[in-house]
């Protein structure tokens, strides 16, 4: 027999089929719609001709003009121990070249530059001068040709959405954007093998595949910007990783430039091929330093006829991974995410981006997913499981969302949580695979050992990937926390054989944390790959790879 | 309103729930069950000392004992122009140091080495002495530092399943075999990881893993006894990969010793980690031309609570694709495998191994697999689609299995006729990515073009895949035959932009077919690859890659 309370819930949770969207509170609504990250598409058409470059030094000084908001970020090289590796300058010769090979394309406006040099979370900025617009992967050829000849360096950049410091300049490395590389090649309606340029932004991208009957097999917070080639090259991992996998697994093909211009073209639209080594996946997750991705293929999963969305309170993080087993076992193949967020990470969307919460507070929110072909069975799975949730008290509160709108509402709630930390203040990311069943200790444990040094310490993320998102808050950049934090975080991390960054990848911030994942036999490994791929070192600089003594 | 006989059909073919087997034919369970392979796993125990080696020239001479069954396998060397390379030849001190690394396991009785020197289908066969079965990958380890320094060829060997002539040695490369590494290392019970060591048989993993509650995430007709390890190293593709897809997405770590002896531990548990590039994906089928896979990290996907398998006869191969496009829109989720076969195939399953159709004889058959986790809505599922595809005339006769012996007895229908067709004579197979649209065209237009010189031509495969496995039979091997069939199958297959080798790899037989499905950048790549990883090239000389110029 159920507790009073728990049927009450349970009247409220479990509607007759189809469901219904039950105790939705109407302010919910209003707030969470999921917006378009704006901060990092800001870059204006080319404004024609470049001002005064190539004669001043290497070394970059503080630029007059600030990016769209907020206080001047500090210069990357001044804040971190960076020495400038001995690549040429780009000189007036360099840009009248790249002039030729991409008219009205090479950016110098120093406002444009700006918003390019610096990244989304506003923590590391760069001081390059010239930004590149190329439209095919022959243009990219022929820039990179031309780099590697001159011992340029590049930055390539797609939607500047990176966690990690990947996507901007550490100097005054030339920006290649792919934002103009952004046409669909081809997309076959039934086996739903979609085939575009880098430059695609990845809501897009869904949009159009969805309106043909399937869905991109990756989502995430930043997908109204990011660009299928960054997320391939940072292999993204994301919302529907729980689902549909890893992009090793669902991109098809790729288009690649090489540091001398050489473009590999694998391209495949195949499921299967075994000829030779699988070179694309090289690529996947090298964060453009041994290639400059210019095309994807990636396999399309097909829409899912219903989806459901529950978002739960739980009491506690072990009521978290119950749930997580219970769920599992009985939404089967239909689970299509498992996320969570602890009570400050509810607090932040509140706040900061006036969001509300459809459900009672709790110490812990879990939000789950289904997809499914066959929206009565699916209906029928989801109260099973909502059901004995309940009465095992593994969950105190819930709601359940089936229509777009307020599907889009609670998702918003988790979406955004990255979006409102960036405006609790400074902010210190950790991206870190663990065990699950231990993986919120270290927020506790950091709170506790932080104390007052740090605003926030919050734990949320892709539970059932054993993927956990830590963040610490601070006013300001703080040199001691950040000691505190490191190389304490990774310690734990490689204490428990985790990963120092299960999806963000490595980028700048995280370079030379990569030996608390990796032992020497596979860093010295990395290092001749990209010494075989990338000779000259031009390809994203001071990135992935910790500096070779 | 349905034609009377497909109303007929129906009341047999879409039982009340739970689905029962309609229209067996009690012959077929007597004949089908699935059989482990034995004839690749015959190398009996060590047999102690080794006889005379070492002393004699390189190049091979027909030996005297022969392979278990049939009439001698022609020496590689002689039916195909290949020249040896200047690898040292095993010497007694050779064997003696093997012999301390690993005492007792070094293997030069002839008896036995002529199991492992040729291939299955008996198509190719080397002439190594010595086969070594090491226990751990320090052993490996030991193995290949010792061969490095002694400019020593190397063929690793699993369950010398392979059909490309991969897994067996062209001259007298040393046999390392995996045999004795069969032990699980780890699996955890709630998150579905699995570790083990790279001679384990599939088949005894699925069991291991079954008696959990997980599956193997692949499986195919060799399971009994393929090793995982030579799984991964060849990219098996198989029956599951339309549900659970490629070994790149579901592999978590390797363990790989490289070619001077160095061990790449990149055995992770972890669904994600971005640290760095992923090192692992190069080993995953490279066919142990870049390192020896010695232990393998595996995601095993829930054990599905209810699987049907549905048995049905089409009249065309235009209603199979139609049957294709049903299924997925009303199974969806649950849909796990798609697999057809020809009628040809079904006369060599019939005639060779006594297998008895549970249909009419049709001029195409599919097999469908649902696997899902409430069997009353798999079966309702099934049922609509059943339904809809007899009404339709798409399908004209079927049966559907559930409990476990019938369904294996539906599924030895199709995953039997690789063995049919090695007692049909010899066997020209061929492994395609096709468009499935145009997929069965080339078998259609090889009955024509080879007519009389074939004594059968047949197509079947994971059509849900888009592979075809093309298979062409003659009495004996002919040169004429081959001509006729290659570059034709190759050319055909390039011109729809296929790939001429979907699952199955390139080993010795295909490498120079390679320029059909990648660029000569790509295939330029893959040589600097092999150098940086293999500079004396002594890991499975003679595959995978065409001979430099």
């Amino acid at each position: 027999m159920l507790p009073q309370r728990a049927r009450a819930m349970l009247r409220r949770l479990v509607p007759r089929q189809p469901l219904r969207l039950f105790q939705w509170q109407a302010a919910c609504a209003r707030g969470a719609s999921v917006q378009r990250r704006t901060w990092a598409s800001m870059i204006p058409r080319p404004l024609g001709p470049w001002g005064a470059v190539g004669n001043s030094p290497p070394v970059c000084r503080r630029s007059s003009s600030t990016p769209a908001s907020g206080p001047e970020v500090a210069l990357t090289q001044e804040r971190y121990p960076v020495k400038r590796l001995p690549f040429s300058t780009p000189s007036e010769a360099d840009l009248a070249a790249f002039e030729r090979i991409i008219p009205g394309r090479v950016v110098t406006d120093t406002e444009v530059l700006a918003a390019s040099n610096v990244d989304w979370l506003r923590t590391v900025r760069g001081c390059s001068r010239v930004l590149l617009r190329p439209r095919t992967s022959e243009e990219v050829a022929h820039i990179l040709r031309y780099c590697h000849e001159r011992n340029l360096a590049v930055n390539p950049q797609g939607g500047n959405t990176g966690m990690v410091g990947g996507s901007v300049p550490v100097f005054d490395e030339i920006i290649l954007s792919t934002a103009l590389m952004n046409q669909v090649i081809s997309f076959h309606s039934v086996s739903g093998t979609l085939v575009c340029q880098a430059g695609c932004i990845l809501e897009e991208l869904s949009q159009y595949v969805e309106a043909r009957g399937f869905v991109m097999p990756l989502d995430l917070g930043a997908k109204g910007s990011c660009h299928i080639g960054g997320n391939v090259a940072t292999n993204a991992g994301g919302l529907r990783f729980l689902r549909y996998g890893s992009l090793h697994g669902t991109v098809l093909g790729l288009e690649v430039v090489l540091a001398d211009g050489t473009v590999l073209n694998c391209l495949s639209t195949l499921r299967k091929d075994n000829t030779g080594y699988d070179l694309k996946q090289l690529f996947i997750g090298s964060e453009g330093t041994l290639g400059v991705i210019t095309a994807v293929s990636i396999q399309c999963p097909p829409k899912p006829q219903a989806v459901n969305v529950a978002f739960l309170g739980c009491p506690g993080f072990a009521e978290v991974l119950q749930t997580f087993s219970t769920c599992k076992g009985l939404l089967g193949e239909i689970l299509s995410a498992y996320e969570f967020m602890d009570a400050e990470c509810m607090w932040l969307v509140r706040h900061h981006l006036h969001l509300t919460s459809p459900v009672q507070e709790s110490p812990f929110y879990v939000l789950i997913e289904t997809s499914g072909s066959r929206a009565e069975h699916d209906a029928e799975k989801l109260n099973d499981f909502l059901e004995q949730a309940l009465r095992s008290g593994l969950v105190t509160d819930g709601t359940v969302a089936t229509d777009q709108m307020k599907l889009k509402a609670l998702w918003a709630l988790r979406e955004r949580i990255s979006e409102a930390l960036s405006r609790d203040g400074y902010v210190y990311k950790y991206d870190l695979s663990l065990p699950t069943d231990t993986l919120y200790d270290l927020v506790t444990d950091l709170r506790a050992r932080l104390g007052s040094q740090a605003k926030r310490v919050v734990g949320y993320g892709h539970l059932g990937d054993g993927n956990l998102h830590l963040n610490v808050t601070s006013e300001d950049f703080s040199r001691s926390l950040l000691d505190a934090l490191e190389p304490y975080v990774y310690e734990w991390t490689a204490g428990q054989r985790g990963s120092v960054s299960a999806e963000h990848g490595l980028g700048f911030k995280k370079k030379d944390a990569l030996h608390y994942s990796k032992p020497p036999a596979a860093l010295r490994l990395m290092q001749q790959l990209k010494a075989l791929l990338d000779p000259k070192g031009i390809l994203n600089p001071y990135k992935t790879l910790p500096a070779q003594a």
